[in-house]
C-alpha cells in the first residue's frame, strides 16, 4: 500500500552536540547515519550484543533477572536518559528511561523485554548463554537465548541512540522506554507496575518492538494483535481403565467421546461450526483490506517449509485468515500411545484449547460459546473435578477449566495521524514496508494502553525463523543492522 | 441355562490307593472331597501357595522364571505325573507333566501360565512378592503378583490331585498340564513349543484355567475368546510445532484431524460406522443364545462400581455386545495438555486402536477395512514414517502401522460331547454355573487349538476384581478354595 510521506519536520535543537547541522536531515538521514554507524563499528557492536546476551534472563533465575535490570538502566543513564526501575515486591522491575526534548508536541514510548524463556540446555547445539556466531546459508546468525526475542530490539534501541548522536542528530519527541521483565511469563503484574506510574509511561504511541518481521523478510509494522484465551476440556469414561476385551463396546471410551465432541467444533477446513463463533467481529478497513492485498505472498514459501500438503481456509491466505478468530486443539492426551499403549478403555481424555480473538469479541463470551456448544452435545458441564455422583447421574460429563489468564484483541486504525507518522518513519528508513491490521500471536496490548492512555503499534526487527520460545534461538544479524537503523528512525519521529 | 446332567461314569481303578472305596463315587463327590481336604488343609494350603507366590515371576527376570518352573516340574514329579520342560532357546520353558490312566478314552489337558505382569512396586501398597493376607469386606484375599492370573489356577490343580488322592478318588481320564512361563508377553513361542511336542500336548479337549469368573461371582465356563489386533494411527500437520496464533486458522491442525478421523468411524453409541465391519460374523446358535439370556444380569451392578452414566450399545447387555467385534482407542496424543501444554499447533498426533473380533472375522482383513475406511477419508496411507515428500504431495497423510501379533476368534460349540462333560463335571462341582459363548477378552486359543488338535473351554477360577495386570494383584482365598473343587471334578471327568 501506499501512503503519503510526512511533511519533513524539524527538530528542536536542545539534545544536539553545539557542532551539529543535523536539524536539516530528514527522517530517512537518521537511518543512513546508522547505518554508517553500524559500518564502522560493527565489531564493538557484536561484542556489545554478546555482552548482553551473555547475561542469563529467565523467570527461575530472578539474580539473573537483576543484573540484566542493573545493566540496562546503566545503559539508559550512560545514554543521557533519567532512569529508574519501576519495582513491585515480587516481580522483576520494569526498567524505564526519558530523554526529554524541549519544545517536543509528543511522547514515543519503546517497549521491549529483556526476560527470555526457559531454556534446557541439553536441547541447544551452542550454551544459550554462550553467545555464538555461525554462518548460515551465507548469512550471519548470533545463537543464544533472547538473541531474537527480545534483546536484539533493547539493543537497537540503544545503539540507534548512539549512532545519532554520533552523527549530531537530536530527537524531536520525547522519548521513553518501557523494558519488561516478565514477558515470557505472561506479565502478570506489568499492568499494575504501569498503573503505578501512569504519568511516566503514557505516550502518544507506545511502540510494541518484539516479535519477528513478515516472513518475507521485509521490515513490517503491524497494528494490533488477536486476543487470546482458552479452555481444557476434560471427558469422562470409566471411573478407571478397563480391559478393552472385557468391556468394550459396553463401556464408553472417552478417548472416543473426546474425538466426536471435538470433531463437531469445526469443519474439515479449519472453519468452526461452534455457533456464533463468528458473530460481533468488527470489519477490516479499506485501508486494512488494502495493506493485507499488497502484503507478500509467502504462501508457497511457508507451505514448503512447513512440509504442508494443504492448508486448512478453503484456500484464503494466511494474513486473512489471521484477521478471524481460531479454535486451535494445543494437544490431546487420553492413556498412552506407542510402547507404552495397552488394550484399557481410558478412565478419561483432555484437550487443550486456544482461542484466539479479533476486535469485536470478548473473551469471556467466546469461551461461553465453547461451553454451550459442549452442552448442547449432550454433556453435563461442571468447573471442578466431576464427583462420583455427578458422573454415575449424567450419560456425558465434562469437566471445562476456563483459563482466566486471557484479554481481548487490540487494534489501531492505520489512518491514526500518529500511525501515519509511524508508517512514514519506518518507511523512510528501509523502503520497502509490510503493514499488517494484526497480527496472529497475541500480546496484550489492552492492558497497556489502558494503563499508559495509548495506542500501541507493533515494530518487529527479528527474522521469523529465529527459533523464539525453542531451543537454538538465533538472531540473522543483519535484521540487528537493519533494526538499529529502524529505530533510529523512530527515534526522530516528530 | 440347564443341561441333563451327565450319566454317572466309573473310573479306571489303576490311580487307586489299594483300600479306596472312590470308585463307586460320582463326580460331586470330587468336589466334596476337595472341599473336605481344603477343610481340614486351610492353613499348609495357604503357606503353599504363598509360598508359589513368593517366586518371582517377570519376564525382565529369566532366572526366577527357571526356579518357577523347577519348582513347579518337583511338584507335578512328587504327584506321580511324568513330567518334564519343553524348552527352545530363549524362551522360558514349559512346564509339561502327564498323568496316565490305563484304560482311559480320553485325555484332558489343563493350560494355565506361571508367568506374571511386570510389577512396579512403587505402586503397590504390599510387596508384590510377599503374599500378604487381608481382609475386605470381610473376605479374606492374598495380595501378590500373579495371585489370581494365574497362579491361583496351578496351586489349584495340584491340589486337587493332592485332595483326590487324599480321598482314594482317581482320575478316569489321562491328565496333562501345560504351564507356560510367557503368557504375560504374548506366548511368542508357545505354538513353535506345542508344534514341537504335538503328541505330548494332544488331548480331547484343553481346559484353559486363566481369568475370573463372573462379575457376579459364580463359577463360569467360557466356550471361547474374541480375537484380537490392532493399528497405530499417525496423521501430520506441519514439520515442526508451530505457533498457534501466527499460524492458526492456515497450518492444519493434526489433533483436530485424527478426531474427525476417529470420530466418524462410531456412532455415539459405539457402533462402528467402518463399512463393513459386522460382515461375516458366525450367528450365535440356539444354545448360545440361551446361555447368554440365562447368565446374571450385572449391568447395574458394574455401572455402579465403574460410575458409569450410560453405557455404549443402546441399551444392549455386556454379554451381547461381547460377542460382536469391537473397536477401542486405547490411547490418544498429540503435543500435550495440563501444566505443560502450550499455545502450538502439534506436528502430528496419534491413535492407538485394539480391534476385537468375533468368529467368522480374519484379522488381517479387519485391519485393512479401518485402512481402506482412512484412505476413504483423503488419507494417503503409508505403511514407514512419511517422507517430507510425501507430506507435501498428499493433502492428508497417515502412516498405519498394522499390528503383526494378531489372531483371530475360536468358540467351541456347547453341544460337542465333550463341552458337555465339562459343563456336567463344572456343574456337579459348582452347582450354579454360568455359561458364557466366548469371553470378551482375547486368548490365543485358535494356535493351541491347531498345535494340539483340540478345542479349548476356558475354565477360570479368580475373581474378577482381582487387580489382574495392575499393582495390588490379589486373590479372594474362597476363588482359591473353590477352585480346588472345581479343578478336582475336572481332574475327574471320564
Amino acid at each position: 500500500m501506499r501512503l503519503p510521506l510526512l511533511p519533513i519536520l524539524f527538530f528542536s535543537a536542545s539534545f544536539l552536540p553545539s557542532n551539529s547541522l543535523a536539524q536539516i536531515k530528514p527522517a530517512s538521514t537518521a537511518a543512513s547515519a546508522a547505518e554508517q554507524y553500524v559500518n564502522a563499528h560493527k565489531s564493538e557492536l557484536t561484542t556489545g550484543f554478546d555482552h548482553l546476551l551473555a547475561m542469563p534472563n529467565v523467570a527461575a533465575d530472578p539474580a539473573g533477572l537483576r543484573a540484566n535490570a542493573q545493566y540496562l538502566l546503566a545503559a539508559l543513564q550512560k545514554r543521557g536518559a533519567s532512569a529508574q526501575l519501576l519495582t513491585l515486591p515480587g516481580a522483576p522491575a520494569v526498567v524505564y528511561g526519558e530523554i526529554r526534548t524541549p519544545g517536543a508536541t509528543h511522547t514515543i514510548v519503546f517497549y521491549a523485554h529483556y526476560d527470555g524463556q526457559p531454556v534446557t540446555p541439553s536441547e541447544w547445539t551452542t550454551l544459550p548463554f554462550t553467545p555464538t556466531l555461525k554462518t548460515i546459508d551465507g548469512q550471519e546468525r548470533i545463537f543464544a537465548r533472547s538473541a531474537g526475542d527480545d534483546k536484539a530490539a533493547i539493543f537497537a534501541q540503544l545503539s540507534a541512540l548512539d549512532a545519532l548522536r554520533a552523527a549530531g542528530i537530536a530527537p524531536k519527541a520525547n522519548l521513553r522506554f518501557v523494558w519488561e521483565g516478565e514477558e515470557e511469563a505472561g506479565s502478570p503484574h506489568l499492568e499494575q507496575i504501569l498503573m503505578q506510574h501512569r504519568d511516566l509511561v503514557h505516550g502518544d504511541i507506545w511502540l510494541i518492538c518484539d516479535g519477528p518481521v513478515d516472513q518475507s523478510g521485509q521490515q513490517t509494522v503491524v497494528f494490533g494483535a488477536r486476543g487470546d484465551t482458552g479452555l481444557e476440556i476434560t471427558v469422562y469414561g470409566p471411573q478407571h481403565g478397563l480391559h478393552s476385551g472385557h468391556y468394550g463396546n459396553w463401556a464408553p471410551n472417552p478417548a472416543m467421546m473426546l474425538a466426536q465432541l471435538l470433531a463437531g467444533m469445526e469443519d474439515s477446513n479449519g472453519h468452526a461450526l461452534i455457533p456464533h463463533f463468528y458473530d460481533g467481529i468488527a470489519p477490516l478497513s479499506e485501508l486494512e483490506k488494502q495493506a493485507i492485498a499488497e502484503a507478500p505472498d509467502n504462501e508457497a514459501m511457508l507451505r514448503k517449509k512447513f512440509w504442508l500438503g494443504r492448508t486448512d481456509g478453503n484456500g484464503a491466505h494466511l494474513l486473512n485468515l489471521l484477521n478471524l478468530p481460531s479454535l486451535n486443539i494445543n494437544g490431546i492426551a487420553s492413556a498412552q500411545v506407542g510402547a507404552r499403549a495397552t488394550n484399557v478403555i481410558p478412565a478419561s481424555a483432555i484437550a487443550d484449547l486456544d482461542l484466539r480473538l479479533v476486535v469485536g469479541e470478548d473473551w469471556r463470551a467466546q469461551q461461553q460459546k465453547v461451553v454451550d456448544y459442549i452442552e448442547s452435545q449432550g454433556y453435563f458441564v461442571t468447573d471442578h473435578e466431576p464427583t462420583r455422583a455427578e458422573r454415575t447421574a449424567h450419560a456425558r460429563v465434562a469437566w471445562v477449566v476456563r483459563n482466566q489468564n486471557s484479554y481481548n484483541a487490540v487494534r489501531t486504525p492505520m489512518d491514526l495521524p500518529m500511525a501515519q507518522e509511524v508508517i512514514a518513519a519506518v518507511k523512510a528508513a528501509r523502503g520497502k514496508v509490510v503493514l499488517l491490521p494484526t497480527m496472529g500471536g497475541s500480546v496484550p496490548l489492552g492492558a497497556m494502553e489502558r494503563a499508559a492512555r495509548t495506542r500501541t503499534i507493533t515494530v518487529p526487527i527479528a527474522n521469523f525463523d529465529d527459533n523464539q520460545h525453542t531451543a537454538n534461538e538465533n538472531l540473522r544479524l543483519q535484521n540487528l543492522w537493519n533494526g538499529i537503523g529502524t529505530m533510529a528512525a523512530l527515534e526522530t519521529m516528530p
